[in-house]
């Protein structure tokens, strides 16, 4: 079944998130009705929530926005090749197109000062219009830069400052749309902008689901988790994206590169992995065929509550090698715990457990120390045998290490909750603090020393700033030999250089996974953000096999040059950058 | 816990395939007990064992062996790197370090005219010693060819006809030790050059497995399984090698590549995936970090028959569809049904079964043709109730699809023999018979057209050539979205050149993968034997970035050059070569 249906003739229909944060605006997150949210936020980061001033965003037209340097000629190409509509360097476009939505991205973006936009943003309908743009864009010597929902927060969308030739944004959002669905082998075609609400409609109007669902699952594009290796919050059980991305088109200049849909294949080294995680770096994917599944008969999620964090984290780990294989692995920390429980509505969630009477008297009564506990979810999926005999498996696992069944109930909150975090961050962005997340994966053995070396960090880094911060984390996914630990940290704003202050906490955690054995990250990419560590991370051999591939196979150094390698934050890691590219080509080359 | 175990002083201990053939002397199949197998012969393949002379391997002494063309100066430097007893450019090494064990092989080997050797073996004792190996060589000007097990089918070890600059066979032999088991994270640091039998040993006495059994594991190593992308029988469960090899250590000149062992990462384009199915052009890999498992409380094996292929096909998609994931999944179309029942010992196995009158008579009366049953293996792994209720849910669906359970016994047989069908091949060639393998994946809704479209080319094949040929094939592997099929060919050889008889038949099958959506190679790499199918299998773009990394990443061409791109099987694919890395080379860099 092939869908012929045709695309919108200009890109009117492409959803953006609003310029200044997270969302669509109108949308947000309120406190009034989690009354312990206040005081936590005092107690964890020194903000008095009823007595700051939300700040609001500049107007837009105060932003200090450069203007775009591009040519007639190539404004007239790049019409010719995608039509009147759909070319535009318009300010709104161009600063929407700038950056994605880390802190750092906010913070720079709220500051109306914008060192470097595109200079031209176009939305191809299809392969055929994309092909013509990258073959314009190399015949005037630009750059190109693929969009998809602009979710991403490595640092992996910008145009490097100082940047002289054209930068073409290079929208995908009118590639939206599943192209096919192979019901024999479950396989979808789709194409790379499509945004996971809209693909997850089209599939399950179908009967199937992806099943990848990222915390950025409602702005961000299929296209772009397979440029930046994403996983999603049920890939215990679907797979993270590398894994599901089983076939690719690739437009390069002159040509598409195509990796057809094979279930694995011993032609090494591997293209299909090389493409996966190459930030736009090897050219603009334009399709993907993935492995779909049909929708279970039974997906639930169980939360669960353990004594302390290192049961917790013994529980997870015994779970992922025991025969029950469930769709999601999750325990938080302590502090995440009681993070989650001052977020809940008061006749809600956690609190509506903990508020009662029952629920901690049975703690206390097994010993528990209520500070210490930590909430975990278990996702089962699959036929109702199958799911029953998930949680049996998990069950005994949980109660030999002295955890307890709270039952479905948190979990339907949590799975409703699951993709509002962000709203949140900008939240306390607006009330004067900084919120932001880091993640890594590492092996069991090293899970334990990664937490607190992240922790000691945190604290070292809030020491250096005489600042009250906060840091809270949980495990989120599992796999055999190890499993991904993802931080939340935050702190108030001081009067100096906020973006210099988050660098300094930013900086501390990320150096602390390396020194314990975790990788710079698990799910959210390298692009300038990560990309110091990234020496570290795969060794200086690996970084360069990387720049080897990049150098070669993209010499003049087109398409989003300096994310992953090459690039760099300089200047204290504030927001100035320079593309070492050109110097480094020649490094491998001699 | 970590083996500080001394490696043994030289490399009298590392163990070789004999020149001529598969396995160790002494070992081969033999038919007197399989009164079935000789008619079988007959009427496949048009060889009469009855009166066929057995070919007997010239003695070593007729071969003609070119010189080594390596300089007192860097024997000398590689003597200083690894010691006296550990160089050496006599013949017999020489030879046994020129091929692996693919028919084209061993015909050419055996023909006693061998164009192009290695000039010279080596045994490092460690990482260290490899390193000062590589580093003579790129000093020298040389080329390197890491050698494993000897095992390869796809030509990539072989020097290159034509090559003027002096070749290194670096064996890994000496590096066979597992180092260090994480038994917290299930992880294993393993010598690259442990063959598996070996490394299971050692694996064992603590506790584990790697759960990777390749048909050649009796005679590969962890380094080659990883060079090649390799797949094992109970991969469904444990992963290709791609899933399993975590960490990686390689040697590249003047430092060594580490990928630290992580369990996931978002760091792109992966370079642990670029090392893999490598096939030596990116260093020589010392060492893998390999997930291990604690063996299993319950492993078994169970035969069923379908009635016929497609029945069989079908059953095998709904079992990897369902819940019960199991450790292997194997189905034999009719042709290789029959064959294993030719082969089997008058006593034992499938011959048992089918001799008697009750299995016949049932399957008759259930209106099944005894020409197209399809004998099907299926494992279960895990806690005695787990695979207790995955043989429930695959037994239901064998039923749903009229197959039948026999039991374990055949299963144990199959367990047993697995590792033995390279004898059998060797014993063919010996009576005058080409036998060989090609192995694909397709998605599951091609895999008919695929199984269909091999069977009609090498039928064309055979017809073109005149001969009685003989093809069957095999479901191996089952993924979510398609499997493995394997096939099996032969056919006698004529008056003429047989290398050239044989790839009328081989390019027939590949060229049918490719027609059918299947890959060139599900898992024994791609060398030189599949490097003509590699643009079809993955573009243009794909072959382009895989050229741009090796041009890249070794420009001199100094590890094993021409292997996966550049190389090529030239003269009507006969047994000479040509370089034509350079011209490539220059063609990327333009």
């Amino acid at each position: 079944m092939t869908d012929e249906k045709a695309t919108s003739a200009d890109h009117s229909t492409v959803k953006h998130m609003k310029w200044w944060g997270w969302g669509v605006e109108g949308v947000g997150f309120h406190h009034e009705d989690k009354p312990d949210f206040a005081p936590f936020v005092l107690k964890a980061v020194d903000v008095d929530l009823w007595t700051a001033t939300k700040a609001q965003p500049l107007p837009f037209d105060k932003l200090d926005v450069p203007d775009s340097n591009v040519s007639p000629e190539f404004f007239a190409a790049l019409t010719a090749a995608v039509g009147d509509d759909n070319v535009t360097s318009d300010a709104m476009d161009r600063v929407v197109h700038t950056f994605g939505k880390s802190l750092r991205d906010l913070v720079r973006v709220r500051s109306g000062k914008i060192e470097r936009t595109p200079d031209v943003v176009v939305y191809p309908a299809d392969e055929a219009q994309v092909q013509s743009v990258v073959d314009a864009a190399v015949a005037a010597g630009a750059v190109i830069i693929p969009f998809g929902g602009g979710s991403n927060i490595a640092g992996s969308l910008e145009p490097i400052v100082g940047e002289t030739r054209t930068v073409v944004s290079l929208d995908l959002g009118r590639l939206n749309r599943v192209i096919e669905v192979d019901a024999d082998s479950g396989l979808a075609r789709i194409q790379a902008g499509a945004l996971g609400p809209d693909l997850e409609a089209q599939l399950t109007e179908r009967g199937w689901t992806l099943g990848h669902f990222p915390d950025s699952f409602t702005h961000s594009t299929l296209g772009g988790w397979v440029a930046t290796r994403s996983s999603g919050m049920q890939s215990d059980k679907y797979g993270d994206i590398a894994d599901i991305a089983r076939g690719l088109r690739v437009v390069r200049p002159g040509g598409t590169l195509v990796i057809r849909a094979i279930p694995s294949a011993s032609t090494g080294p591997s293209v299909r992995e090389m493409i996966v995680g190459s930030e736009g770096r090897l050219g603009v994917i334009t399709e993907v065929t993935v492995q779909v599944h049909r929708i279970p008969e039974k997906r639930d999620i169980y939360a669960y509550f353990f004594p302390n964090w290192a049961t917790g984290l013994k529980a997870m780990q015994e779970i992922s090698e025991s025969d029950a294989a469930p769709s999601i692995t999750r325990v938080s920390d302590a502090r995440e715990t009681g993070f989650s429980l001052a977020t809940s509505k008061a006749s809600k969630g956690m609190s509506k457990f903990l508020s009662g009477t029952v629920l901690p008297t049975l703690m206390k009564r097994k010993g528990w120390n209520l500070d210490d506990i930590c909430l975990s979810f278990i996702g089962y999926e699959g036929g109702e045998a199958h799911a029953k005999r998930q949680k049996a498996i998990v069950d005994a696992i949980v109660k030999k290490h002295n955890g307890m069944g709270v039952g479905k109930g948190p979990g339907v909150l949590y799975d409703q909750k699951k993709f509002d975090t962000p709203y949140l961050r900008d939240f306390l962005l607006d009330m004067g603090a900084a919120g932001d997340v880091s993640e890594t994966a590492a092996p069991w053995s090293k899970l334990a020393a990664v937490h607190d070396g992240a922790y000691a960090a945190a604290q070292g880094a809030f020491d250096k700033l005489g600042k009250v911060g906060w840091i809270m984390s949980h495990l989120s996914h599992s796999y055999h030999s190890g499993a991904c630990l993802y931080f939340t940290f935050a702190f108030k704003f001081g009067e100096g250089d906020p973006i210099a202050e988050y660098d300094v906490v930013k900086s501390a955690i990320q150096q602390a996974f390396i020194d314990n054995g975790g990788t710079i990250s698990h799910h959210h990419g390298v692009g300038l953000e990560h990309s110091p560590w990234l020496e570290q991370d795969i060794s200086a051999g690996g970084v360069d096999l990387v720049k080897s591939l990049f150098a070669s196979a993209d010499p003049d150094g087109t398409f989003n040059p300096g994310k992953i390698v090459g690039g760099r934050l300089v200047g204290g890691r504030v927001a100035t950058l320079i593309d070492t590219d050109a110097i480094e080509t020649e490094e491998v080359q001699a």
